[in-house]
This record gives structure tokens, C-alpha cells and sequence, in this order.
């Protein structure tokens, strides 16, 4: 961890604040090098306020993402979060992974971007990434998973971030199969799964997920404004964007651990209650395919279970569940 | 295609020779512009003869792999073959068409390296590529299927490629599940399939393919010995890898070809036929899992069907046929 991570995890257990002397004595470094990061560190936006008897204390934090802080927030992870670094802007930050992936990264490394260029969500299609309006990151993993079992992570992905939303905002956060965060109906969250593989071993996946965070209504193209929604819509206030991106990622690593373990089931299980797809009929689009049934369960390998009309079960792997038409 | 390529295609055409004003003519360059290229191929090693009234005739070709020759030997191709690039060296051929890939590549560029530093094999394993002694190539590929369905290509290519060893050798060659040329039970080629995918979309798929042609038994190392062999090992005389390059590219043309025509079952069914794996009793090794049973058949995604001891039907997408003990 970084000088300036490390000020920021003592300056936030001590919310009474820290002496400069005591600061000094952790980091093995002098009160005057411990004031100059300070400086810098009220220059990047963070208000710390300094008295003479109590030390510094931190009074407000920029919304900005900056590496060091979210270390700060994450000591301690596991995998995922272990690795954070923070573009200002990139072409899409699933892009900057991929390169990573095959630099021979470990996985578990995280990539935020302030903004994004050519965000993608699924199919190749636009994925709108505003300057500090939401958050756009990536994560890459390397699971010893086949290609056919990967849609356990994206299944992962769903649940970990459903409950950091709903645990930063206290709101009623639903699933949409696959890959969709809903709240009152409306997406506020999607996750692309992109993998490189042999026919029976994935090499690397990359998950990129993207959070509307701060947009207002007007900051959505009119197209989108039906179907799309920001947490600060739904709050009604602004969200931080650094305390959500450290929720997220403690949970994507506890349910990535989870994975690992073994326990899938657990986390399908978590899933299916906070599913708004399930126990419905639906129609699934898979490329000129059109799929009807009752959604009924996911399988083990984090596929769909659809019933269809002729009784039977049939396993969808990834597709569109269009909305069903209103009587 | 490029003059050279002209030139070579003008030259096989007309066995008997054909003269430098109609080559002119045709290629509506001057005489002159003309014999500048034919000393130019023959700085390259191609032996073309002039004589006074037949004209330029082809005597001999170098066993070089020349991008313009092999344009020239393909013209027509569909899709594979219609873009061949040449590279005296390479980390990987896959490597190449992988980047190609993203830098959005059409479909069908074929990559062949004289050598390759890090060639590689299914799971990571090393793929030796000595200079000039074998075939190794990759294929970039944008099929419309599903990840779990790319073992179709797999099984293509080992088609294809066990075609054209058979056509180019007489020899009788078989195929070792999934991604094996065996002649005499021992290997002489291996396919390796890696994909670029979402969970419900494949973006692209690279099939590396390698070929050992001219290697002496002692080119191989000691542990190899057994278990490998070349065409020229098996044949007693050197093999054109140019030629057998040119068929194994018509040959995967035309299978692909008959995939997109979405008959695959065809290629399959020519697959079963020569197949050394099936209808024995197999040990198939995944990971750290080894399942027993007979092999069945392929399903139609080109995952293998293996009959258990318990008499179910269990589904294989990849992994190890291990020899069977000796009794």
C-alpha cells in the first residue's frame, strides 16, 4: 500500500482524528513528509482539516476515484481489489484488461476509468460512460472453469453488486437474467462477460461492469430514459462513487472466494431470491431465436432453465429476456 | 493478386512454357517488366527456364513458403486462403492472428510462420517449430456459433487437414480425438482452437495448426520419438510444403464452406469415418477428472459421446485421450 493509502485507511479508523506525530511513528517517515502529503492529498480534494490537539481529521472526501484511496478502502482483499488502478479516461476498461490478461497480469487486478470512449454492453452494443457520472471497471480473473461454466461469474457478478447497491443506498435492488441490475424495473447496472479460451479451458475472463450512478434524468438520451435509471434518481441525493466501488469489489471478492470454495450453490441461491426473471413466463432472443417458457431455476453452470410449452426443460446460456407485452 | 502471383499462376497453367509477350500481354506490363520478375522469383529459388520459342517454363520450386506463390496456388479461394501472410518468424502464429483479430481482421487471413519461437500446443504446452521443416499456421475465424459449439471447428479442421496429408501423401492418415493427425498411430499434426467469446457469442476463433513435414527422426527430441512422426518419415521423400499448404487451405475452405452451408452432420459423419478414437474404449483425462467409457459418436456440437460403465451418455468438450494399457 501507498504512503497516501495509508494516510487515508489512518486518517479514516480515527474519526477524531490522528496526531502528526502519531501518523509519523506508523509510516516510519518524518512529520514534515507526512504534511507535505497532506498537501497533496487536500489538492486532489480531500478536506483535512488539521487542529492542534486532536491532529488531522478528514471533513469531506472528492468524488473522484483515486487509486490510493480505493486501496485504502480495500486492505485487506483477497483476489479481487487487490490491484486497483484508475485511467481517466480509456477506450473501454474490459480493453485495458484484455492487454493486461495477456501481459500475464494475475488475476483479480481492477481498472476504472473516469470515463469511457467506446464502453460496450453486450452483443457489441453501446455502453454510455459520462465523465464521473457512474462507474465503469473491469476485472480479470482467471477461474479454472470451462467455457460453458463461465456464466457462474457473471451470475456472481449480479449478486455481489445487487448487494453493495442495496447496502449504499437501502434500496429495493432486483436481478434481470443474465446480466442486468434493476431498480423499480429500470437498469441502473450491467455486467459484459468477455472470455478467451480453449474449447475446454478458459484462459482469461474479463468482467466489465458499469454503474449509472450520478446522471439526473436529462443526462439520459431520450431513448433510454424509460428503461434506465441512476442511483442518485432513485435516492433522490448524490452517491459516492468511491464508497460504492470499494462495496462492490469487498463483495465481488467474498463471492468470488465463495465461487472458488466450491459454494456456486450458495450464490445461485442468493441470486434466484433476488431475481426479478424467475418464476415468471418470458421470451428469450438469442441471436434469430426466439425461446418462450417459465423461467424456473438456474442450473448449476449458471445457466437458465426455461420450461417451455411443451413441458420441457430447455438450458439457455445467454440471450435477451424481452419485456412481455402488457394486456 | 500481386504480378508475382501471376506470373507463378501463368507458369503452372502451361506446362509447356509460355512466352514473354504473352505473359506481357496478359499481365499488360512490358517484356521487359517481365523478365525483371522472372529473375526476381529466381532470386527467390523458383527455376524457370527460357527457351527461344516455348518461352518461360517452371522446372523447379524452392520449398519456401512465398505469400505470392501461395495467392497463386489459391486463387478462387472462398473465404480461407483469400489473404495469406508470410512471416519468417514469430513468437506465435496465433499470437499474430489474434491481434489482427481485434484490430478487426475479416474473417479467413491465414498466418504462416517459417518458424516460431513459442509455439504452442492445447493447454499451454510447448509446440516446437523448428525453420522450414513443418507447416505452422493459423486461421482467424468469425463463425456465428456459441462458445460451446466451437468444437465444430475443431473437428473441421481435423477433416480437412487429414484430406489433404491423405491427397498430397497417399498415406493413410486417421484422427485422434479431438485435435490430432496421427499416420501409424503416431502424430504428424495437432490443431489448436482458441476463441475470443462472450457467454452466448463467440467474436472470433483462431485455429492454429501444425504440421511436421521434413523432419528426420533425429530432429525430434528423445521423448518425441515414440510418439511423433513427419510426412517425410512416413513418405521416404521430402514433401512440398508449399503444395500441402495450398491443399490444406482448399480443404478448409471447402469444410467451412459446408459448415456455414450448416452441414456440419457431413463433415462429421467423414470425421467418425476416420477416426482412431471411436468405437474403442477410451480413458479421457480433464483437469484433474478421468472419465472411462466407449467412445460413441460426436454430438452436434462436436463434443464426444462417451458410453460410461453405467451405461449413460456423458458429453465431452475437450481434454486427454490417454493411451490404453497394454495387456
Amino acid at each position: 500500500m501507498t504512503t497516501d493509502a495509508k494516510i487515508l485507511l489512518a486518517l479514516r479508523e480515527s474519526a477524531g482524528g490522528v496526531s502528526g506525530a502519531a501518523l509519523a511513528d506508523e509510516l516510519r517517515i518524518t512529520r514534515a513528509a507526512i504534511w507535505s502529503r497532506i498537501e497533496e492529498l487536500r489538492a486532489l480534494g480531500y478536506q483535512i482539516e488539521a487542529a492542534p490537539h486532536s491532529g488531522y481529521r478528514l471533513a469531506g472526501e472528492p468524488d473522484v476515484l483515486f487509486a490510493d484511496d480505493l486501496a485504502a478502502r480495500l486492505a485487506g482483499a483477497g483476489v479481487i481489489g487487490r490491484d486497483v488502478r484508475v485511467f481517466e479516461e480509456t477506450t473501454s476498461t474490459n480493453d485495458v484488461a484484455e492487454k493486461l490478461a495477456r501481459d500475464g497480469a494475475a488475476e483479480g487486478v481492477v481498472i476504472f476509468a473516469e470515463s469511457q470512449s467506446r464502453g460496450r454492453g453486450r452483443l457489441g452494443r453501446q455502453w454510455l460512460s459520462p465523465p464521473r457520472q457512474g462507474l465503469w471497471f473491469s476485472i480479470l480473473l482467471r477461474p479454472l472453469l470451462r467455457p460453458q461454466e463461465t456464466t457462474q461469474l457473471t451470475v456472481m457478478a449480479a449478486t455481489a453488486l445487487r448487494r453493495a447497491i442495496s447496502h449504499e443506498t437501502s434500496l429495493e435492488v432486483k436481478i434481470k437474467w443474465p446480466n442486468d441490475i434493476l431498480i423499480g424495473g429500470k437498469k441502473v447496472a450491467g455486467i459484459l462477460t468477455e472470455m478467451s479460451a480453449e474449447l475446454d479451458r478458459v484462459r482469461h475472463v474479463i468482467l466489465g461492469i458499469g454503474v449509472d450512478v450520478n446522471q439526473q434524468a436529462g443526462d439520459f438520451p431520450p431513448e433510454l430514459r424509460r428503461s434506465a435509471t441512476s442511483l442518485r434518481m432513485e435516492c433522490g441525493v448524490a452517491v459516492s462513487r468511491a464508497a460504492l466501488a470499494a462495496a462492490a469489489l469487498r463483495e465481488l471478492d467474498a463471492d468470488y472466494e465463495r465461487l472458488r470454495a466450491g459454494k456456486f450453490g450458495a450464490v445461485a441461491d442468493e441470486w434466484e431470491n433476488f431475481c426479478a426473471t424467475l418464476g415468471g413466463n418470458v421470451t428469450v432472443q438469442i441471436g434469430d431465436e426466439r425461446f418462450h417458457g417459465r423461467a424456473e431455476a438456474l442450473d448449476e453452470t449458471g445457466a437458465l432453465l426455461l420450461r417451455t410449452e411443451h413441458g420441457r426443460l430447455k438450458t439457455i446460456h445467454g440471450g435477451d429476456v424481452l419485456p412481455e407485452k402488457r394486456p
